[in-house]
């Protein structure tokens, strides 16, 4: 019986690059929709639930994503509000990577800090993205002192009251519009990981050299987004730091992402979201 | 050669469900169109007609859906305009599996009325959508005194209409607006049909307790429209009626809905419509 | 590994004729998008080059099509411009089967001129649209003396223009409304390219017959565009011209489409447009 993963995606046109690490993950068809919206989840689910038998159930999945988490959380409440007694699917969110990505970088992260991020200041710069802010909840969640910065206060007040409301623990916000600033915000972290845009360098490298413990970067087209970071560090000693560039990170995430594929065909019931995806990175970097 | 099924769509996410099922009849590869309206249909169909040899052709097909059936019969009719001499594929009609789930009840309940259904009082509860006006019409033209309710007496005229040009005899319709008025509705009948939402109930026990010689109920979703039918039923008694619930009925659905795509594979000139469909299905009940 | 097809199509639902057709040349998925624009491309080019090895990257491969051949461009251009370092697919333009028909045309005819069409007249009635600017294009860049028609002159200067800025060598056009004006178009001409809409006859045997060398038409549905010519001709002569016929051409086109598919999956770096599609013809000719 083939895998078929049914794609939902919020953004008008579906993620190639999803339906690329599907593939490559062992999904043997994808359903790809895209431009989905909460009203339009409740009929493409049925069609998940009501076209097999329960026993053969497992050989669909759902996954979702698109470019907007928030958009993306509404989808999963919608599908698992779709879902009934042994009528399910497992079912994965991660817009625009956010997931997989944000955990790759925070269970590098932790590991580079010897197993635990508890009490550590840590600061997301850029963080009100999707992969800024999972990862900040994620850190939130296990006991970091977290600092997020955004452009616009407002925004940053806003995502940091979202992630604590998420993920609980404390995320504090603050400004950075230009790299000048970026000196400021990395005072006394111990901890910096870069969310910002693509072909962005926002933090350069007289701003955190020789301060921290660990550098991240996520950004892969140059320029990058931290000065002196590389895109294929992985594990590297950069100005005193460990460093991780995006591929270093990216490659894991890559591992993830098809590992949570993979799993989403074995059982029907599986919920992969943050918190439970950061459990299969756990069992991956073991 | 890889078996291509052409997915026409008219609603603007195709269908999972109907993918599922194709995927499950052995279509090779989905070629899935959604939003698709009669415009669209002559160059979508060229690309069917002249991409193999005349000989190679019946290794690609098409399936219509969608959720509007007046939609999808449009674009049967601008399909088959689009053929000519043997440049033509097989081609099947399934708007909302209006077709396959009218023809599976329409041909259980003829088996459990001995045969045939001419002569007998048939009322189709919420009988205006894709499903019941299928259902209808096949009833109408075996012959039966076929009922329809509606909650908009208008609707219920202007759809009986169209059933009696599309499939000959004769069918009335009621207004039909809430449960209390149920029992009126099925006085005199020998078979109730429901067709009406999911979700909702329509018909109380006590409104055919013991009036009727076979009971359907089309709703999957509790609760169910029928009470008293069970989901599962498949040829139950209950109260003095031959029962069948949503589930009873879907499963001759799906072997038949999947017959049909596999057929479509064995030829290059069959239109699978409500009678060509309900032959398949005599076939299958044998 | 899978080899995976990104579609890429600016026309809102995505060329079927594309998709059989990929299948058939060996394509094992298609990831099929509408309605591109410019501004999608970057990010779905982005799923093909950061999601596999540079060593596998020869499994992933771009088509780009749809019914507007300039739009078609502009999405190659955003393509290219994506692509950086090794990070990078191979990529073909064929916008509504412009590049391999008029490529088709072209070879065949030179071919039927003994090898060359330097210095020889030629006629492409009906050319402003996709095929006719590319086979225009391709006949004046080998030193051919070309004429194009259109109903509006505006349209046939404007688009002579377009065609010498990408091809070099000179193309003239003239006005042509209506088959009474064909022969004074066809006159002096030593080779007539109907590149004309579907199920029109524009050229009467009269205005053509005795006057040429080499005769096409690529209108497959009837009335067939230049009168005289049979759809299937592929080298018959007819009224003293060698004669080729939509279906004639268009059996060299679907395997020199074919063979272009096949061979984006051979590399990361290709970029098949007309002049290099017209090499993968040649050789294919040998």
């Amino acid at each position: 019986m083939l895998k078929l993963l049914l794609q939902l995606d919020s953004s008008r046109l579906p993620s190639v690059f999803d339906q690329v690490v599907a593939y490559d993950a062992g999904a043997d068809r994808i359903l790809s929709q895209g431009g989905v919206t909460e009203g339009d989840v409740r009929d493409l689910v049925h069609g998940c639930i009501f076209t097999r038998s329960p026993k053969e159930m497992h050989n669909t999945a759902i996954f979702i994503g698109g470019a907007d988490m928030s958009a993306g959380e509404k989808l999963l409440i919608a599908a698992t509000k779709a879902f009934f007694a042994n009528f399910r699917v497992s079912t994965m969110l991660d817009s625009n990577g956010s997931n997989t990505t944000a955990v790759a970088a925070v269970v590098k992260i932790t590991k580079a800090l010897g197993g635990s991020v508890k009490g550590r200041k840590i600061v997301v710069t850029a963080g009100t993205g999707p992969v800024g802010t999972r990862a900040a909840g994620l850190f939130a969640k296990a006991g970091a002192d977290v600092t997020i910065t955004s452009r616009k206060p407002e925004d940053g007040e806003r995502v940091s009251a979202e992630i604590c409301k998420r993920f609980g623990g404390t995320v504090r916000s603050i400004a950075l519009r230009e790299p000048s600033q970026a000196a400021a915000a990395v005072e006394g972290c111990e901890v910096l990981l870069n969310a910002g845009p693509a072909g962005v360098m926002l933090i350069p490298r007289a701003a955190w050299a020789g301060k921290l413990k660990v550098v991240v970067d996520l950004n892969a087209l140059p320029p990058l987004g931290v000065e002196g970071v590389e895109v294929n560090d992985d594990g590297e000693t950069r100005e005193g730091a460990i460093a991780f560039g995006a591929l270093g990170v990216g490659n894991f995430k890559m591992k993830l992402h098809k590992e949570c594929i993979a799993r989403l065909f074995t059982r029907s019931d599986l919920v992969l979201d943050a918190e439970t995806i950061e459990d299969v990175a756990k069992e991956l970097m073991k």
